[in-house]
Order: structure tokens, then C-alpha cells, then sequence
């Protein structure tokens, strides 16, 4: 259900031609309900794709009625006819529902550079046919229609007391087409306005989809989006509001992570035992991202030895000599010397947890990460994308 | 000649059995000047093996008479077991040469973690049978004992005006080897104290070395050692030394760019048009970094939007929608948009030059790096290293 789980919104998912796989391609989320609230979190990226600059000003208000989705092509760095394709694009949807452009959201997801005058053509069509293929039941058509390498459309839903969240979401963090690779879609009846979701909002990516880091490569065109119908007619507590979307936020992630094709591995990176939470992210991610240790976890390799020559390259407060590595619960360094032997280590099932305790303070983070494999780097060298 | 080109240097290079392979693994190069002048830079990553803690000790006053180096383990991360063995191996080389044990620098690459008894006595048997092995034509013998899976020795010369500056080096930049990776020594026989020797060589290193940037990965063991005895007689032109040295520098660094085993492009970033020389570095250093755009490069696709995405997640000056891309000299992004089709670069050849313009200034830089590689994965997930 999806994105469709919430009352007040309805979906679709068309073909558009804009896949050569012929797969369907451009989705549309419209909220029908008595409020029209929304809240979104953009890549940081200053390299920013057309539809991300247009959307930023859509949400700047708090409202938003619709978003629509094309995978197939990112439509970043096309110049200024690009930039006009996101404005004819939300034109043709506001037309057809209805509804004023400035409230329509625009997404897209597919190769940087691609955006000439048949794209725009196929993305404006399948904009007309997905308005008038909305149903309260098109959530998946939706999730489908925004896959790109994912092998499996991404939904959730969190049920609350009385009204519910619920969210697609498509990436494949290892894949190249991951460079234009996170797209999210929350929905909610929750009654909520504007500063409600924001602040949900922020909470939550902050400590999922900011911790998901797969290969260390930041997208042009990430987007995540929360609309809020208020058709439950609902107020909910605002911490249980954000426990809701922080789950449902932290179940996609980890379904995006899950489905990264390339990978062989899941790793949970945990950092413990830190003097600040950016402490732990930094080291954190500095073990994500190190090329080395990722190489060593695809050969079932526990080489704790990279670990430490990673977070030896952050400036967080903790001494190099003191510091324990365990990796599937052998520790395998203590104190910045050998520990328990590393042939103790199980590395050969998809799951891994590597937890390095800093022994700095009572701060801790976890980074979802994953391995670096011949996959990874066939996918993103044999297809241009 | 390398070490050995410089008068008064004397090097050998032999088998201590550190290695499986039964390569030799122990060098030695000794200064028999009239002066020991040296000057030192060393990895910045805060995880520092105990050779580097002690070698640091050693070049603080500025002088050094020798340098003992092995491959076959890193001693990083070995506990304070690890710290005594490197200050054992100073003793022994000390005693055999007749000189203080605080004036001999000490280099290891290899496996970190690995520093037991059995790695301790190999290399103090190693060092002293190098002690009674120096000769003035030992340069190519210890350029060989200090490969790991380098494929070949690397060595250069430079010759001044009446003095000359020779070198030897090892790494592996892409390869798992290489995280205890970068040893260098740099020998000259010019009349040349401490500070001269400090300023030519971290005025060479800052263009040089470290602007080669193969994975990411910041070695635990990096070293680069300068020597200086004074033979000559000469005392050079500050300038001219400097260029010398830079000269040298430049050269072993592609050699250690070109021989990065996984490697199958030797890719040279560009960087023009900065605000300022850092912003032109970390410009470059975004591109290096990014494994969308390597695996790229290695599947000879010329993806300029992922040089576009990496370089949005800097700081530097510039403005994502001006900022123009070319690779192999044909120019694909103009002011962030299409320019020349992607189809007329041809990326088949070992060296790609990516040359980008950042159009805020007159500063550039240059960072040498690789493409990922199925060979580099498999390098750094098949053995442990």
C-alpha cells in the first residue's frame, strides 16, 4: 500500500517509454485529503539537478498537493532547457488535477546529462497518463514506476494511533544509477502541519537515510518528501509522530541497503564509546567509505588493521592506541593490539557488524554500509549511467 | 643507483626471510658523508605505526646516518611489544655501523598487526647481515627489498650542478599492500643542512606525493626520508635544490601511479580556473575519491556527470551550473551543460586526462590517481594484506 496506505492519497505508475527496458517509468502521488502539508530534506549536494532546485521552492511554503516521478533519465546538467522540462513538467500535472504548478513536487532519477526534447515529450505524456490513472489502490504501480536497478519496488508502513505513515522509496546505493539514486515518498493522515513534519522529518533522516552510505557517493538529485492529508482527522503526539517516521524512514534504508546489487554484504558499522555523536558519525563513515576495508569484507577478510587505518584519517577525539575492534562479535583488537585471533571471524554470511569502541565518551552511531565487489564495479563501468 | 647515485651513500638489500616469498626484505642505506643532514615527512593519518613513531623521534634534530626498512609487516598496531622491536632494530643497526641507535631512521611496510617474535628476530638478523652487505652499488638491492606487490623496483636521478639527488621508493597505491603503502628515501650528496633539506622536501611532497591519490586509503607507515652527506662539496642554489628534489619526487611518484597493479588507466586531474591552490586540491581530490567515476574510466565510459556530482560536495569556489569538463581533450560539459558528444572522447588508451575548469580564478593543481578495477578488488579481498 505504500504511499496509497494513508487516507486522502491516491497513486499511479505508467510507461512512458522513457526506460528502453519498457518498464513502467513516471509515478504521481496526489494528496486529495483536507490538508495539503509537506516537508522535504534535498541532497546536499551543490551539483544539484533542475526538478531538486524547482521542488526546493514548491515545499518552501509548507504545501504541496502532488508529486510526480520519472525515472529514466535525472535531468541534471541539461542547461536551461532542462530546467524548463521540471517547470513544464509540474505545469502538465497541475493542469490535469487541477491544482497551481507551485504546489506540484518534481522528481527524477536516471543519467546525468539526459534531458533533450524526447524525454521531455515522453515525461510530459506520462505525466497526463498517470492524472488520470490515480486509484487509492496505486502505491505499488507507484514504487514500481520509480525503480531503476532495484530488484524489487520499496514500501512500508507504520501504523500510529489512529492514522498511519507510509513511504516507497527507490535507490540502489552500490549501482551506479545510484548516482541519481535516492528518491523517498512519505504520506501520512496523521493530522499535522507544515512545522510538524519538518521537524519529524529532519529527526529522522538524520539518523537513517544520512547514515546509509554505500559507496561514498552523493547524489545530484535526492529527495525525500512527507505529505500529510490530515484525513484521520487525528492530531498525534509529536514524539510518537516522529518515532513512526523514524522507523518507517529506518525500514526503507534498510531495504535500500539491502538491495544494493552489487553488494555481497550488509555491514552495520556501530560506533560506541564516543565523546559526540558527529564523533561517531565521522569515524563512522570514514569505515564506510574506506575502499580497503569494503574489498576486505567482500573476501570474508576480517582486517581490522584496515578499520583502524581509517579512523585514524578522522579528527574526532579519541587515541589511536586505545581503541577496541570487534567484528561479528570477536574482538579483535583491544587497546590498539591484537586481540582474539581473526580467524575466529565469520565474515561469510551477508550480514556483518563491525562495532569499534572509541573509548572516548557515551556517544554512539551507526553507519549502514557495504562491501566492494567485482559486481559493484561491473555495474558501474559496463552501463553508462 | 638511486640511494647509491649521491656520494657517500652506501646501501644494501637482502633476504630475511619476512617474506613467503622468499624475496628479499631487509634494506639498509647508510650515510658515510662529511654531513648527516636529514629531513623527514611522514603519513598524517593519527593511527601511526611504531617505525614512524620512532622515526620521527630520530629526523627531530636533523640528522640521521642511516635508514633500515622492511617489507613483510607493517609492526603497526603490534602493542608495546611492536614499539621495542623497532627501537631493537635501531640498536642492532646502530651497533653494526658504529653509530647512535637515535640516529637511525626505521621503515616498515606489510600487514598491520603483524610484529610477533619470530617477524622481531628476521628483521634484526636481516639488519645486520645488510650492515656487512653495504656497498656505493647497493641502490638497485635495497630499491628491490623494499617491494611488496610492487612489480618493479622504482628509482630515479637527478643531477644538479656538480651534486646529485637519487631516490628509491615502493607503494602500490591501489593495492592492499599499499595500506602500510609509501617508503621513499632521497639521497644527495649536496653541501645542504637540515632546513634546506626540510624546505625542498616538503615543498616537493606537497605537489607531488601528495597529490598522488590511487584509493583514498591514508597509509599507516608513509614515509619519505631526505639524506644529505655533504660529498660534493657543493652548496646549491636553494631554488635549484628545491627544483631538484621536486624534479625526483614527481618522477617516483607516477612510477608508484604507473605500477598500482589493479590499476588500468593512469588518470591525471586537472584542475584550472580555482580560487586557490587548496580549492583546486580538493576539487581534484573529490574526483580521485569518487568510485563512480572510476569504475567508469575503467569501462572507458566518459561519464562527466559524475565528475559533476563529485565535485558538488566540495567547498571550493565555483559555480556547479559554470564549470566546464573535458576529457582526452574533448570538451563535454560546457558551463553545466551537454557540450561535445561523450561518443568523440576515446578512453581506450592507459592515460585519461580529465581537465576541469573551475573558471573563479587562476589556480590549479594536478591529482594523479587510478581507475577501480576488478583487478583492485581482487587484489584487496583476496589476500590479506
Amino acid at each position: 500500500m505504500s504511499v496509497t496506505a494513508a487516507q486522502g492519497f491516491v497513486a499511479a505508475g505508467v510507461t512512458a517509454g522513457l526506460k528502453t527496458s519498457g518498464r513502467p517509468d513516471v509515478a504521481l502521488v496526489v494528496n486529495r485529503g483536507r490538508r495539503k502539508s509537506a516537508a522535504a530534506v534535498f541532497t546536499s549536494n551543490r551539483a544539484k539537478a533542475h526538478p531538486v532546485l524547482w521542488s526546493q521552492q514548491v515545499v518552501g511554503d509548507g504545501i504541496a498537493e502532488a508529486v510526480v516521478l520519472n525515472s529514466g533519465g535525472a535531468n541534471c546538467f541539461t542547461g536551461p532547457f532542462g530546467f524548463q522540462t521540471t517547470h513544464a513538467t509540474a505545469e502538465t500535472v497541475a493542469e490535469a488535477l487541477g491544482v497551481s504548478a507551485g504546489d506540484v513536487v518534481v522528481c527524477s532519477t536516471g543519467l546525468i546529462g539526459v534531458g533533450d526534447q524526447v524525454f521531455r515529450d515522453k515525461v510530459l505524456s506520462g505525466s497526463i497518463a498517470a492524472a488520470s490513472a490515480l486509484t487509492v489502490d496505486g502505491g505499488l504501480d507507484a514504487a514500481t514506476a520509480i525503480m531503476t536497478t532495484d530488484t524489487k519496488p520499496k514500501q512500508a508502513v507504520v501504523a500510529g494511533d489512529g492514522w498511519v505513515v507510509g513511504g516507497m522509496a527507490k535507490g540502489a546505493g552500490m549501482l551506479a544509477p545510484g548516482l541519481a539514486t535516492m528518491l523517498v515518498v512519505l504520506t501520512t493522515d496523521a493530522d499535522v502541519d507544515h512545522g510538524g513534519l519538518d521537524d519529524a522529518l529532519h529527526s529522522a533522516t538524520r539518523v537513517t537515510f544520512d547514515r546509509l552510505d554505500s559507496d561514498g557517493c552523493m547524489s545530484t538529485n535526492d529527495t525525500v518528501l512527507l505529505l500529510a492529508s490530515g484525513e484521520s482527522g487525528v492530531v498525534p503526539d509529536a514524539e510518537e509522530f516522529r518515532a513512526a517516521v523514524t522507523e518507517l524512514c529506518a525500514d526503507l534504508a534498510e531495504q535500500l541497503q539491502a538491495d544494493a546489487e552489487g553488494a555481497s554484504h550488509d555491514i552495520r558499522i556501530e560506533i560506541v564509546g564516543a565523546a559526540s555523536d558527529d564523533d561517531a558519525v565521522e569515524v563512522g563513515r570514514s569505515i564506510a567509505r574506506n575502499n580497503l576495508f569494503k574489498a576486505a569484507v567482500f573476501g570474508n577478510d576480517p582486517n581490522w588493521g584496515r578499520v583502524l587505518a581509517a579512523i585514524g584519517t578522522t579528527s574526532a577525539e579519541f587515541d589511536p592506541y586505545d581503541v577496541d575492534v570487534s567484528m561479528n562479535g570477536v574482538r579483535v583488537c583491544h587497546a590498539g593490539a591484537p586481540d582474539r585471533p581473526s580467524d575466529a571471524v565469520d565474515l561469510t554470511a551477508r550480514a556483518v557488524h563491525v562495532l569499534v569502541d572509541l573509548r572516548s565518551g557515551g556517544h554512539e552511531a551507526t553507519i549502514l554500509t557495504n562491501d566492494l565487489t567485482h559486481d559493484y564495479v561491473h555495474e558501474n563501468s559496463a552501463y553508462s549511467s
